[in-house]
C-alpha cells in the first residue's frame, strides 16, 4: 500500500534508505551491521545531486567513485544501489542481506557486486583505497587530457566514521593525499560520537578537523547532517570549489537518528533495532509502508539516475569519439589500457643472462626489469616506502608524481607501508589499466599486510616488491631480517609468492606478474639485498610453472635438492660436491608453491618424482609447509628462530648456510 | 692523544657523542645506520640535565625511560650508554658494532643490551611503547603511591623522527596518549627534514606539530637544534611543567651537521662518511682526536651520571624504606610484582566444566577467566580495540583506565590495533610486573602483526585475546573471516598460538598465558564467536601440553583425527559414528602446535605414534603445515580460499565442517 504522507520528497527518499536498511538488517538477524540513520541524508544528497554514475553501466570509466569506507554500514550503498537502479543490488538481495549467494554480503565487495567500487569492512582501507582512485584519476587525467578535451575527469567520494579515523593506514594515506594536492578527493566523515565501545569520549577526543588541517586539507562542517540537507549540499559544492586540496567535510550527526530508543547509543551500531523499537521508530519517523516497500514517489525519483547516467555516459562517448578522431595514437593507448591488454611483445625487453653474467642481487635485476617495462607499459606506475635506493624501484624514464606532475609514474609514499598497500590496492580498482607496484624491506609486510590480503581478496592487479628477503641483510638485525615472512605471505588465498634465484627468475617473475596483474590478481616477489649468480639451468619461462628442474643426475636421483632464491645456487654447490662423491643428485629451484600447486600431476610428479623420498629443502627462512614437498622422510635447512645483527655473510654462515653444511644434511638423509 | 681544544665541555661531550658514532659507522662499513650529528645535542642535554638513571643498575625501577624510536640512530644511544658508564656498552662492544654477539646490534635491542628500554628499528614502534611505558608509570603510580609518600614517579622520554611520524602505528598511539593526557611522557622530534628518499618535501610535508595539538599534545619548537642547548634545556623544562598532556618538542636540526659535504642530504642518512669526509668533518667541527678516543674532560664529566645515579636510587630506597614501614600490604604488594612472582594459588579460581555445563563461546570462557583471575592477579591489565563487547575481555571489578582515573585497568584503545599492540608491549616492557592483554578479531591481526611480532622478539609478556577466529563467526564475511591467520601467527618464532577447544581448554590456555608473561612471552589465544560443547577428555593441565589425546580406542587407533579450538567436537562426533563402524579411531585435540613440539620425543610419540599413519587434520583455516602432523598418507580438512558472508552455521557447512564430511573423509583415508 502507499499512503499519503506529510514527508518532502527528499525525505521520503532518505527514509526509504533507511528503512530498507531497518528491515534487511531485521530480516537478516545478525549482529554488527550499521544502520544509516543518521548517514542517509549526507549519502542521499550526494548520490542525488552531484554522484556522476551510470547505474546501467557500473563500470563506465569517468564515472565518479563512491566508498564507504564505513563498510559495516553496507545498507546505506545496497539500499543507494537498489534505489539508483543498480540491476546487481535487486530488492530480493537486499532482503537475502548476508546470506549465502547474496549480491548483498556483510561488508561492500567489489568482487561480489558489480557497481561497488572495492572491499571495505576493515576500518580505514576504504578511505586509503579512495586516496588510490584518486592519484589513479589524477593521472590519467594528466597523462591523456588535451587543452581542448578533457577526458578523463571525475571525484572520488568517501564516507567514513570515527573508525576510519582512529586507524593509522587512513592517517598515512590522507597524509599523503594532502602532499599531493589532490583536489577531486572529497571525504564525508559521518561524526556522531559513537563507536562499539560507546561514545567516542572513552578514547578518541582528538580533533579530527585540526589533523585534517594539518595534513594540508580544506575542511568544512556541516553541523546538523540529519536534516540539514541545504548545508550538506552547499559544502559538497564548496568542496568541489578548492580543486588543489583534497576536501574533508565533517557532518557530524546522531547514529540511530529516528530510534526514540537507540538514538545516539552504542547499542544500535552492532545490533538490530527489534521489533518493537522499529515500530516506534516508523512512528517516530511517519513511515507507514510495508517492510521493503518504498514509496513510488521515492523510487521514481531516484531511478532518474538511470537517465542522467545514461546522457553523462553518452555526453563521455561524445568527446571520446572527438579524442579518437583528433588524437588516435593516446586514444589507441588509452582504449588499450582500459581494455586490459597488454601491448604485443611487452615482455620481449625483459633481459636474460649466462652464468658469465656479473652476479647481481635480485632486488637489482628487479631494477633492470622495471625500468625495462617502464617504457613498454606505461600503466607500470608505483615506488617505495621511503626505501626507493634500497628497494631500487625507481622508474628512470619518469619524474615523481607530485602536485603539478601527475603525468609522472613513480609515487613517493613516504615511510607509510599500511598506507601504501590500501592505495596501490585503489589504483588498481580504478579500471584504467594501471598495474601499481609497492615496495619496502620484506619483514615490513607485517605493517600492511591487512592491505596485502584485501589485494588477494578483492581482486586487485598489484605488484608487491619487496627486498632483503633474509637474514642475509645482515647488520640491520633481526628487526629487519624476515624469517617467518615468506611462509606468512605464502598463507595468504590468492596471493602468488615468488621468491627468484637469479636474473632469468627475476624476469620470469615478472612476466607471470604482469599476467596477473592483468587478470587481477596480486603477486609479490621476495628479493635479495645480496647478489646471486646466474644458474645455468634458470629460464624465464620456467618461472612460470612454480618448481623446475635446474641440474639433474643420470636416472633416478638418490636425492632431491629443494631450494628457493638465494639459496638455489647453495644447492647448485652442494648437489656438485655430492655428485664427485658418487651421488644422484637433482636440484629442483621452487620459486613459488601456488605456481607449482597449478601445474597438472603430471608435470608436478616429474618434478618431484613420489619415488624420491630423501629430500631436502634449504630456503633461509622457517621450515613451516616445507614437509608438503620434502615428505616425512626429508628435510629442510632452515631458520627456525630470528636472526641477528651481524654482516650478511656471517649471518648464513652461522645459521649453516654453508655448501659443507647442505653435504652434510644431504648425507644424513642418504645414511 | 689529548690536544688542548677551545671547545666548551658540552660541546666535547656532543663532540665525543658524534664521532663515537662515525668512527664505529666507519669501522662497521655497513649502510643505513644514522648519524647522530643533528641528535646529539638535544640527547646530551636530556641525558646530562634530566635523564634520572643508574648506570650501575639500569634495572632500578623508579628510573626515567629513554625510547629512541629513530632506532637506525643506535650509535646515539650505545655512546651516550659508554659515556654514561653502563657496563652493558664499552668501547670495545663500540668498536664491534653491528657485529655478531656484540652489545651493539644494528638496531636497539632490548634482550641483547641491558639498559636498553625496548627494541626499536620499525619506525613507530618505539613511540607507542612510549606511550605504553608511560601508562605503566601512570597506572603504578596511582595504585602505589600515597598522599605523604610518592614511591613511582618518572618521565618517559622518547627521540622520534620524520619516520616515526609518518608510520600510522606512531599516529594511533600519539591519538590516545592525548586522549588520556599522559603528563610525563616527552617526545623529542628530530625535526631534520630529510628522510632516506630525501627531503621530505618529496612525500611529508604536512604540519606534525599542529597535527600533535589537535591530539591534544603539548607542543613546543626549538629552532636551532644544532647549537642551542639553552633552548633544548628550557623546553624540556617547560615541557616538565604542563602535567596533564604529554609534550612534543620539535627540535629543528640539520642532519649531518659538521659534514661540510654531507650536511643536510639524504647521502648520509644510509651510508657512512667515508674517509675523505670523516677529516672534512673533523677538521669542521675542529675534532683532533684518535677514532674512539674520547677526551678526559667529556668522559669525567659523563660518568657524573654514575654517582648521580646511585645518589637518585639512593634516595628512593630511602622512600620505600618508609613505604615498607607505613604501608606494609601495598609494599608487599609492589615488591611481588616488581618480582615478576605470581600470587600462590593464582590459578585456583581458574573454571572447570563437564560435559553437562553449557555450551558457551570461548570468547565467553575467556571472558570468565579473565575476571576469575582480575582479583588475584591485580598485575592484570588490557583491553580491546573498540570490541569490547565481541572480544568480552572486560574486567568487571575495575572501571575504565582514563585521565584521572589511572588507577583503572581496563583500557580502552579505540579502534587502533597496531597502536594497541606496540602499547601492550610497552606496558610489558615497564618491569612493574604488569601482564597487559590486547584484543580484537583475530584477522585484525593483520593491522598489528608488526607489533606482535615484536612482542616475541622483544620478550614481552603480553597476552593476546583474538576472537572470531574462523569462518564461523559467519555474516561479517571473508573480510572479517580468518582462514590463513592462524597459521601466519603460528610462523612466528616464539610466540605460543592457543586455539581452546571448550572452557577447560580456555581456562588451561590462560594458566599457560599467565605462566608465559611471567617468562617474558607471549601468548595468542584464539577463541571462538559460537559456543562449543565441554568435551569430556578436556582438563586445564592437558593443554600445557600442546596435543593430548581426548577419546581414545581399544588397542592401536586405526585413524587418528586431529582437532583444534571448535573443530575438535566436530572429531568427537565422527569419531563416535566411525567407531559404531567398528573402525579404531583415537582423537587428538591440538590446541598449541608449539606447546607439543616442546615436549619431550616419548609424550610426542605416545599422542601420534609413527606406526598410525591414517591421520586426518580438522582445523577451519588452511592447510599449510598441517602434513608435519598428518604426515604424507594423511589428510587435512581444511579451508584453503578465503570465506564468505552467510550464517555462521552456513558458512561451516557449505566449507565441509559437517560430521559426515568428516566421517567420509576418514573413509577415504582408510581405503
Amino acid at each position: 500500500m502507499t499512503v499519503a504522507t506529510t514527508q518532502s520528497l527528499e525525505e521520503l527518499c532518505i527514509n526509504s534508505i533507511r528503512f530498507l536498511a531497518i528491515d534487511a538488517v531485521e530480516k537478516a538477524k545478525s549482529g554488527h551491521p550499521g544502520l544509516p540513520m543518521g548517514a542517509a541524508p549526507m549519502a542521499f544528497t550526494l548520490w542525488d545531486k552531484f554522484l556522476r554514475i551510470n547505474p546501467k553501466n557500473p563500470a563506465w570509466f569517468n564515472r565518479d567513485r563512491f566508498v564507504l569506507s564505513a563498510g559495516h554500514g553496507c545498507m546505506l550503498q545496497y539500499a543507494l544501489m537498489y534505489l539508483a537502479g543498480y540491476d546487481s543490488v535487486t530488492l530480493d538481495e537486499i532482503k537475502n542481506f548476508r546470506q549465502w549467494g547474496s549480491k548483498t554480503p556483510g561488508h561492500p565487495e567489489n568482487f561480489e557486486t558489480e557497481g561497488v567500487e572495492v572491499t571495505t569492512g576493515p576500518l580505514g582501507q576504504g578511505i586509503a583505497n579512495a586516496v588510490g582512485l584518486a592519484i589513479a584519476e589524477a593521472h590519467m587525467a594528466a597523462k591523456f587530457n588535451k587543452s581542448d578535451l578533457t577526458l578523463v575527469e571525475h571525484y572520488t567520494y568517501a564516507i567514513l566514521g570515527d573508525g576510519c579515523n582512529m586507524e593509522g593506514v587512513s592517517g598515512e594515506a590522507c597524509s599523503l593525499a594532502g602532499h599531493l594536492g589532490l583536489g577531486k578527493l572529497i571525504a564525508l566523515y559521518d561524526d556522531n560520537h559513537i563507536s562499539i565501545d560507546g561514545s567516542t569520549d572513552i578514547s578518541f577526543t582528538e580533533d579530527v578537523s585540526k589533523r585534517f588541517e594539518a595534513y594540508g586539507w580544506h575542511v568544512l562542517h556541516v553541523e546538523n547532517g540529519n536534516t540539514d540537507l541545504a548545508a550538506i549540499a552547499q559544502a559538497i559544492e564548496d568542496a568541489k570549489a578548492v580543486t588543489d586540496k583534497p576536501t574533508m567535510i565533517k557532518v557530524t550527526t546522531t547514529i540511530g537518528y529516528g530510534s526514540p530508543n537507540k538514538a545516539n547509543t552504542a547499542g544500535i551500531h552492532g545490533a538490530a533495532l527489534g521489533d518493537s523499537e522499529i515500530k516506534l521508530t516508523r512512528d517516530n519517523l511517519g513511515w507507514p509502508y510495508e517492510p521493503f516497500e518504498v514509496p513510488e514517489d521515492a523510487l521514481t525519483h531516484m531511478r532518474k539516475a538511470v537517465e542522467r547516467g545514461a546522457s553523462y555516459e553518452a555526453e563521455w562517448n561524445e568527446v571520446l569519439a572527438q579524442y579518437k578522431t583528433k588524437y588516435a595514437a593516446e586514444a589507441a593507448e588509452f582504449e588499450r589500457m582500459l581494455s586490459g591488454t597488454l601491448p604485443e611483445g611487452w615482455a620481449d625487453g625483459l633481459p636474460t643472462y649466462t652464468p658469465e653474467d656479473k652476479a647481481l642481487a635480485s632486488r637489482k635485476h628487479s631494477e633492470n626489469c622495471l625500468n625495462a617495462l617502464a617504457p613498454v607499459l606505461p600503466e607500470l606506475i608505483g615506488g617505495s616506502a621511503d626505501l626507493t635506493h634500497s628497494n631500487l624501484t625507481e622508474l628512470k624514464i619518469s619524474g615523481s608524481f607530485q602536485k603539478g606532475a601527475y603525468e609522472n609514474r613513480n609515487l613517493r609514499f613516504g615511510v607509510r607501508e599500511h598506507g601504501m598497500g590500501a592505495i596501490c590496492n585503489g589504483i588498481a580498482l580504478h579500471g584504467s589499466g594501471l598495474i601499481p607496484y609497492g615496495a619496502t624491506f620484506l619483514v615490513f609486510t607485517d605493517y600492511m599486510r591487512g592491505a596485502i590480503r584485501l589485494s588477494a581478496l578483492s581482486q586487485c592487479g598489484v605488484i608487491w616488491v619487496m627486498t632483503h628477503d633474509s637474514i642475509a641483510l645482515g647488520e640491520d638485525g633481526p628487526t629487519h631480517q624476515p624469517v617467518e615472512t615468506i611462509a606468512a605471505l605464502r598463507a595468504i588465498p590468492g596471493l602468488t609468492v615468488l621468491r627468484p634465484a637469479d636474473g632469468n627468475e627475476t624476469s620470469g617473475a615478472y612476466k607471470v606478474a604482469i599476467h596477473h596483474a592483468q587478470q587481477n590478481r596480486p603477486t609479490l616477489l621476495a628479493l635479495s639485498r645480496q647478489g646471486l649468480p646466474n644458474l645455468a639451468g634458470s629460464s624465464i619461462d620456467a618461472v612460470a610453472k612454480g618448481a623446475y628442474i635446474a641440474v639433474d643426475s643420470d636416472g633416478t636421483p638418490d636425492l632431491i635438492l629443494i631450494g628457493t632464491g638465494s639459496e638455489v645456487n647453495l644447492c647448485v654447490q652442494a648437489a656438485e660436491k655430492l655428485a664427485a662423491d658418487g651421488t644422484k643428485v637433482r636440484v629442483v629451484s621452487m620459486p613459488s608453491w601456488d605456481l607449482f600447486e597449478a601445474q597438472d600431476a603430471a608435470y608436478r610428479e616429474s618434478v618431484l618424482p613420489k619415488a624420491v623420498t630423501k629430500r631436502l629443502a634449504v630456503e633461509a627462512g622457517i621450515s613451516m609447509g616445507w614437509c608438503k614437498y620434502v615428505g616425512s622422510e626429508g628435510d629442510t635447512l632452515s631458520v627456525d628462530r630470528f636472526g641477528a645483527s651481524a654482516p650478511g655473510g656471517t649471518c648464513l654462515e652461522k645459521f649453516g648456510y654453508t655448501v659443507d653444511n647442505v653435504v652434510a644434511k644431504a648425507k644424513a638423509l642418504l645414511s
